[in-house]
């Protein structure tokens, strides 16, 4: 297989950053110290038109002056200088520039539509140098050590694109949180150049990607992007995060990049169309992650509640109904084998309601999830988890083959507990709603 | 005034236990010990038929050999001895026995009809010993320092009716992390005699609270609630999550308290007519009472969105017109305000997107905040709140006469910086469709 042309672009192996500072002030230190602190593992150019040295590190008064081959330009200038230094990129050869100066499409003014044009006829005569944004915020590598702002690096099978850069680190974040991993993630702006189908192209042929996650404002190739990802949805799940898909979120997104949101029932036929599966926001995505990255696939849409106190059983009950999944009647062996192990009052129809007995003996919680994985009618399970009850969860994660999902009611959440429990697979929801919407993901039932 | 009937029996000056017991695995136990850890400010009697002391309390061998009154029967003895208890409390003349016993008429057989029709009978013949549940998990007054199982004491104006204990529960742990505090809170349980409408009177006379939280599976008066609930509400507000609002919900509430839990049409239109607010689950009715507890009613549905990064500006925007609210433009005099504060390409539209100089000066987001509110399409402002950056959000806090709301996008939550916003009466969400629907539900736009 032939190396993928963006290979180098978002695993540079270089990485020039024009605009670089000593003065903490700067932008360009910011990005310089990240660079550094986060270890990342490729050649640090820094280029300034004065300074020879910049945090440590040898510094060159332009592109042209840099010795070795430069993969990426981080262009850290105010948006007037923007176009010279594309130049200098072209002239050196980088395969890709990343644009962070904002200033272009997305602001009304002159100006800003005279860079955004002059930026189109660089990018038109085609010398081969991609760009990324403009006015996005950076790249993330895990394998390479490379991240920004404060998107922690962890490495793992999710890809992320992104049109707000703040956004791409509020997924890894939050993934992180859940002890999920992350393999590239891109702050992808204005996408004057480089889309989310390119990128698109490029996680479906990199290996280490296994799940996709988007936030999109606008898609500037709506007809191969739903050629492009109905092909990768059958191999590799998308998940879309679509802002701007009301009114106020479409204004709000032409003034963030520039984006043309367009109609929402246009993107829930092409999402659909195409196998995508949509996120209303930040925690629903975060839980399909969850969902993608933990779980099979369930055979069916039948769940499962196991729970101690019974008032959750019946809320979860609705938001698996409400999430177009159903809660169907445990068979009578089922019924049988729960009653040996639970006090007579408790329930066993499903949700099975362990009573206040789950006080007493915390491996009741798994030792009922087993049981009822057995049963025909369930296809996913989903268990209400107190305090210790996280253990017997945890052995019965190892036996069940359908997916097992944690339910945690406390407000500040069982920090360490959870912990443990999704780094033994079994991903823990906060709101029960996100986690039944997660299930019916996971069978391709969300629409937008 | 006079006394309001169920005075002592939801502040009862004293608490009988009967089925105390010194055997940390007896359920009377655990009642007991909480009684004294939490400091109930009343009398407490153990009872039990052989102990002459309980966990240090001189104990009496049943309800007649108490030397004092008994407000409250706590009855936590085997279903089979309910109704010679309550034969006993009637004899004491008990203004209340609470019934944690369950097997009545949540359970399908014999045993447990005969059970429940006996304790009809005794209630029929109107000795005037009311009965809380039975299958309730008991009783909470934060001013007399009394509670049950971990729901934590913090007085306050919020009054809860939960048909299920461990909600109750939930609802007072979830509200206490918000800084909310509570005046009573009342697991209903079965409501074979006191039921929803005895308890939303008790709360409409009682100067203590001021908004009723309620968790409902099914309502056995349904026009005197729609009556009681339509006089109340203009004075104070009354949230209800309606628990068995679809069809495996409603499954699970039979089986958990035998509510009959009705048309989820049927709900809305009598919520509708009351002017009760409803909420979908645990997440949403504690954004409401967030919301309600420490914001002012908007005077109109226009919502200012202040933010540091761009994207989560977009995401509001969607949450905000998703919620029936709307982002009006600001004024030109508002924008030049900003402008004078901002960079040339801040957003001063509606987001006001900061953009990165938020993180060099924290300060913006509080002078942004306060510049938007004098703005008259501004109605309600919805803040994006980064480290360090409540400090001036609580200063706004102080200069502004519209309600205030903050966003932490953080997975883990900024917990002391919450803290400090919401003691100043600044609530904090973490998911921004709750934020907009609690904006919402200030207005009365939401329906179930």
């Amino acid at each position: 297989m032939s190396e993928h042309p963006l290979k180098h672009v978002l695993a540079p192996r270089s990485i020039a950053v024009v605009g670089a500072s000593n003065n903490p002030q700067k932008t360009g230190y910011f990005y310089m110290e990240k660079l550094l602190q986060a270890g990342y593992k490729g050649q640090i150019y820094p280029v300034h038109p004065q300074q020879s040295e910049i945090l440590g590190l040898p510094a060159y008064p332009n592109l042209a002056a840099v010795p070795g081959e430069v993969d990426l330009a981080y262009v850290v200038v105010p948006g007037e200088a923007v176009i010279q230094v594309m130049r200098d990129c072209i002239a050196k050869g980088s395969k890709a520039a990343l644009v962070v100066s904002a200033g272009f499409s997305e602001v009304a003014d002159e100006e800003g539509k005279r860079r955004a044009r002059e930026l189109q006829e660089l990018l038109d005569a085609g010398r081969g140098t991609r760009v990324i944004g403009p006015n996005c915020m950076g790249l993330y590598n895990a394998a390479l050590g490379l991240t920004f702002h404060d998107a922690p690096i962890k490495e793992g099978k999710i890809g992320v694109i992104a049109q707000s850069g703040s956004i791409t680190v509020d997924i890894i974040k939050s993934g992180v949180y859940h002890n999920l991993g992350f393999s590239v993630g891109v702050s992808s702006g204005n996408e004057m150049d480089l889309n989310l189908c390119d990128y698109l192209e490029y996680f479906a042929a990199d290996p280490a990607t296994g799940i996709i996650a988007a936030y999109v404002e606008g898609i500037k190739e709506g007809q191969r992007f739903v050629r492009l990802a109905g092909e990768i949805t059958p191999k590799k799940p998308i998940i879309i995060w679509k802002g701007g898909r009301t009114e106020a979120g479409a204004r709000a997104a032409s003034s963030h990049t520039g984006s043309l949101a367009g109609e929402r029932r246009i993107y829930s036929a092409a999402f659909r169309q195409a196998g995508v599966v949509p996120a209303t926001g930040l925690p629903e995505l975060t839980a399909f992650l969850q969902a993608f990255s933990m779980l099979e696939r369930p055979a069916g849409n039948g769940v499962c509640i196991v729970t101690g106190p019974g008032g959750p059983g019946v809320a979860i009950s609705d938001a698996c109904n409400e999430a177009g999944l159903s809660v169907p009647a445990l068979s009578e062996a089922t019924r049988q084998s729960l009653s040996r192990l639970l006090p007579s009052f408790a329930g066993t129809r499903n949700p099975i309601d362990i009573t206040m007995a789950s006080l007493a003996d915390s491996t009741l919680l798994g030792q009922c999830a087993e049981i009822a994985a057995a049963d025909p009618a369930v296809d996913a399970i989903l268990a209400v988890v107190g305090p210790g009850e996280h253990e017997g969860l945890i052995e019965a994660r190892g036996k069940i083959g359908k997916p097992l999902l944690a339910y945690d009611r406390s407000p500040a959440g069982l920090v360490e507990q959870n912990e443990m429990l999704e780094e033994a697979g079994v991903p823990v929801f906060n709101d029960v709603v996100y986690a039944a919407r997660a299930i019916a993901a996971l069978l391709g039932k969300v629409y937008l």
